[in-house]
Order: C-alpha cells, then sequence, then structure tokens
C-alpha cells in the first residue's frame, strides 16, 4: 500500500468516512445564545440530573451519543469503537460515560482539540480497514471545569477580560465507513507549540499560535489557498485569539476572510458577559455537531475545516510557573468524496 | 479494501510494524528490583535534576524519546506521530516532554494502559498507510502519582496490603512501517469494564475483570489457545490481580501457565516493601521495552500477548462514591511477520 502522507502533518483518507449522524446537549446559557436552533438538547437544569457536576458531564455525553446513533439509525453495539474524552483530571467525564457501552474504546487527552482529535483518528481507523463504525465525541461543563481548573463558583472570583467561558455542552459524531456525505477527507495532525503565554486566563493568545501552524501546514501540504474552503473554523480561540490568528496570516500577505471561531459563535459575547467568548471542549464539538455539519447539509457550505485547537496546561504547571503548550488538529470536512 | 477486523475487538495488521527501538528510564528503586539488567538508564536522583516531581516525570519521558530514538538510529524529526499519555491530572507530563519534539502529537488517557494504548494506535496508523515512523510512550512517577491519587510524601500515611507502587519510570518504543522484527501483528482494543470495586487502594481487583474480558475476546477472536503465546503479560495488575484473573481463567477450565504480570516482575515485592507489586502507566512501559522486548530479541519468546491494564478513576470519582472503570488492551507482538 502507498503512503495516504502528503507533506509533513497531513494525510489524505483513500475511502473517506461517511459522516452518518451527529448530535449534541448543551446547557441553559448556551441555548439562549445565537446558536440556540442547532442544538438537540436544550437542558434547563444543568445537573442533568446527576448529585454532581461531574456526574452532569457524563450524564451529557451519555445523552449526546444516544442521539447520534439515533440520527445515524445504528444500535451502540455497531460501533468498532468510541474514541472520547475531555478536560477532567483522568478524563472521568468521558470514563463514566463510556462504561457500560460495552464498546472498545480509546481514551484521548487533547483538552479543547479533543472534538478534532477523535475526529482524527477515528476517520483513519474507518479508512484503514480497522472497522465500519465509529463514535467521536468529547464534553466539557462550566461548573466541573471551574472549580477544577480556576476557583470553586462559590467563590464568585472576577473574570479578567481575556478570560473565556467553559461551554457546557457535549458534542457526539458517528462515523460510518461507507455511506453519505459530509465526508471527512483529510486530517492534518498537530504538533505542540508554545510561545511562552503563561496566563492561564488567556487562553486565545496561547492557541492562536498552535491554529496558526496547522493550518498554514494543512494548505501547504496540500497545495490549497484559504479561499478552497467556504469556511475555516478555530476550536475556541475567542475574540483575542482570532484576532491574533488574522494578524498572524495578515503579515504572511493572506486575508483569513472566511475563517470563523466557535468560541465567538457560540455566544453572544457582550449581552451574554461571556468576555473573549466560549471555550471547553463541548465548544468546538457542539458547534460542530450542529450549526456547521447542519449547514453543511443544507447546502450552505460545501468544504469545511474544522481546526480545534488545546491548551495542555493544567493547575498545577501554572503554579509551578510553566508556559502553556497548545495543538490544534485540523480535519477536513467536504460534501464531495 | 477488506476490513482487517476481526471478531467484536481484535484486528490483525496487513503489514505489521517493525519495533526499530525501545528505552526506558527508571528511579532508584526500580534500579535495584530484579529486572535492574533490563533498564537503560537508572537515576539515583529521582528528581531527574528537575525541580518538581511533575517536571521529573516530562524528563524521563524525554529521557525514554531520546534513547529509544538512538537505538532505531532515527532523529526525531523523522517520526511521523508521537502518541503518548500519562496519569497526571490533564497529562501534563506528556505534554510538556513532546513541546520542543516538533513531531505531530496525539495525546492519550488510558492510565497504566497506556503502553498498551499508545501502542496499538501507532501500529494501525503505520500500518494503514498514515506514516513510515512512529514513537509510542509513557510515564509514571511515584512522588507525582502519591501526591496527586492519595496524600503528600510528607503525611507519611500507612500503606493498604492490597496497595501498590506507583512505578518511577518511562518506556518509549519506536515503530517503523518497515524493517526488522519483532512485530506487533494484533490488537485486542479493550472495552470498559466495572466490576463495582470502590477501593483506589485495590487496583488489582479492579482491573482483573478488564484484563480476563480483553484477553478472552483476543483468543475467541483469534480462534487461538493461550498457549499460542510463550507469554501473556498483564498491565500491572499485582499480586492479588493476577490471582484473581488466574482464578477466572480456572473457572473456565483454563490455567494460564504463562501469564505473568508487570507489576509483580518489576520489584521484589517483600524484599521491596511494595505490598501487592508496581502499577502506574511506566510499570508496563518499562518492563515491556526492557524485560520482554529485550528477551524476544535474545530469541527467548517469539509470541508474546502484551495485555496493558488501566483504571481510569480520580480523586474526584473516589470521593463521589464511584466505584473503578477499567480497560485492558491487548497487542500481539511476534518475531514473525
Amino acid at each position: 500500500m502507498t503512503t495516504k502522507k502528503i507533506g509533513r502533518q497531513t494525510v489524505a483518507l483513500a475511502n473517506p468516512p461517511s459522516i452518518a449522524g451527529h448530535a449534541n446537549v448543551v446547557g441553559k446559557k448556551e441555548g439562549e445564545g445565537p446558536l440556540k436552533n442547532s442544538f438537540d438538547h436544550i437542558e434547563q437544569d444543568d445537573t442533568f440530573g446527576e448529585k454532581s457536576w461531574e456526574k452532569a458531564e457524563s450524564a451529557m455525553q451519555r445523552m449526546a451519543l444516544a442521539s447520534a446513533l439515533d440520527k445515524a439509525k445504528q444500535p451502540v453495539s455497531q460501533m468498532d469503537y468510541i474514541f472520547a474524552g475531555d478536560l477532567l483530571n483522568q478524563c472521568i467525564g468521558t470514563g463514566f460515560a463510556v462504561r457500560g457501552q460495552d464498546v472498545p474504546f480509546y481514551g484521548l487527552y487533547g483538552a479543547c482539540s479533543t472534538m478534532a482529535e477523535s475526529l482524527s483518528l477515528a476517520a483513519m481507523m474507518l479508512d484503514g480497514g480497522y472497522g465500519e463504525w465509529a463514535a467521536a465525541m468529547t464534553s466539557s461543563h462550566f461548573c466541573s471545569a471551574e472549580r477544577q481548573y480556576r476557583t470553586p463558583l462559590e467563590y464568585g472570583g472576577q473574570r479578567t477580560p481575556t478570560a473565556q467561558w467553559t461551554v457546557t455542552g457535549s458534542g457526539c459524531v458517528i462515523l460510518a465507513r461507507e455511506g453519505e456525505g459530509p465526508y471527512v477527507t483529510h486530517v492534518t495532525t498537530g504538533k505542540i507549540v508554545d510561545k511562552g503565554i503563561k496566563d492561564a486566563n488567556n487562553m486565545g493568545a496561547a492557541m492562536a499560535p498552535a491554529a496558526y501552524a496547522t493550518i498554514k501546514a494543512h494548505l501547504e501540504d496540500l497545495g490549497r489557498r484559504p479561499s478552497y474552503y467556504d469556511l475555516i473554523v478555530t476550536g475556541d480561540l475567542g475574540a483575542l485569539g482570532k484576532e491574533i490568528l488574522l494578524d498572524a496570516f495578515h503579515r504572511d500577505g493572506v486575508d483569513l476572510n472566511n475563517l470563523d471561531d466557535c468560541g465567538t459563535m457560540i455566544y453572544d459575547l457582550e449581552a451574554q458577559d461571556v468576555h473573549c467568548g466560549g471555550s471547553g471542549c463541548g465548544c468546538s464539538a457542539v458547534v460542530l455537531t450542529g450549526y456547521l455539519l447542519n449547514g453543511m447539509r443544507a447546502g450552505r457550505w460545501k468544504n469545511l475545516l474544522f481546526c480545534g485547537t488545546g491548551a495542555l496546561l493544567s493547575p498545577t504547571s501554572t503554579q509551578q510557573g510553566e508556559s502553556i503548550p497548545c495543538i490544534c488538529h485540523a480535519v477536513a470536512i467536504s460534501t464531495q468524496k
């Protein structure tokens, strides 16, 4: 077999898997934002009926998986793999969601890039012939993330202007080896980029260089111009990170007129008081599995470059004075093979 | 292309990748154990010259990667992918080790199954034609794990009889699409198994049912008897978990005479006062990359089934009264394709 690798970081899938189903679940705040019509479930009670925020996060993943399976008209037993992860210590949001599903499972940690990471690996596994069906999913919950990364909500801490708001939500994509579009056609695997940003309340600035590196690599590897894509969407850079990314391309003489960012799309930044926008694994996951893939199905876009961005820090690394290693994985999705 | 899937959980690699290099790094205690002659680096200072235990863990991964690359006679720039993860919150041992390597990276969370998980995914990615070279690695550090999962070392807490000792060590395998044996021939992806064990100091009992399920699935999927393998090695069940696993097979009328466990192999359980044995991602990683693969190269074994076991709990899930979801991934390694 010949290699599917093109350039340093990109692969072209020989038999692009079909996105057979996709669904999401969000909390109250997300359900009041500009993308509210694209969500499958908007829960008014952010506990999701559970006794802890961590258990609520697992409940969201189970709901997203069940809905995506339903849309793909498949039982969970049909899945050859689940690829999933989340932000919580030891990824317990995922571990307890996948428990009981009785499906072969690979746990991932890619921080907020997890939707792109899980989709990348699931797509390559099906394209490579290792199975017929796979689920890719992730989640984040404002309350579980805040108390783990920052301070308990009860503390009522003031948020800095560059802060982002962790999305309460979960998204799941069901991929099939055979089927109708949209298809996953290319994957560009990210490298870790760390430009020395140490402010854990300024993730956008930390992640923008990783997004720049991966998008640039993707375009160079495939010899494509940005305009090849109807839309290039980054994970959750937020308003500041998006500006930094646009500026970086502008210095190269490239105007990314077709760039948008899930972190700026999911909330009305001013009216919803979220400062720079949304973040968390759930952010890009629910925007992809709602607004973006629905839009592709409706014929709004034909070619999408979905670029999940993640900041691989922890409270411990921040306390030890470390800067923030970041990553971005890009997945090309097209209505045509 | 026809599917490479055999049965529910197993795949047969069409072009089994070669294990082109493997290396490890361990701390002082591991270097005093029965496998001391199989380790590449035994460090007397468990800080590895770093200012924190977490940074020491990253230093170990960098050393293991560099040594494995050296043995494979490859520069790091030749690697198409690094697959890696660890036990720390947000996998910072790995994030900070991979930062600066300039290699496409997929972060994993599989707890102590990570060596098997990373090896599984790396092998399928090369077999599938997505690259020529990949590194699979993981680490754990007694001091970073103790203070994160249990209590700070300074507390001097009494350990229970079923406790295991987190290995300070890191192992790395370099896989190549072409080359000499040993080869990775089959991968059996684990499902999450949770039999209700809630004692975070009894991981062996929690993980044994996952090991049983995956080994059973592997043998059934391929129609092999246990005796096909010269050695079946579980990740780190420890003395009690190994007994439970043997007992489970015994009830099926199968005597696993060729079973051993990395957790019982790495220490002299009594003389080194480690109760039930070793644990941690580093445990199976350093036993695989030392004693086991060295032994295969020396002709001691031809067919090995390496079964990494992981407990997907966190201190938070334990505090919330949850039981322990566990997983086991099995990788068949053979001197012949």
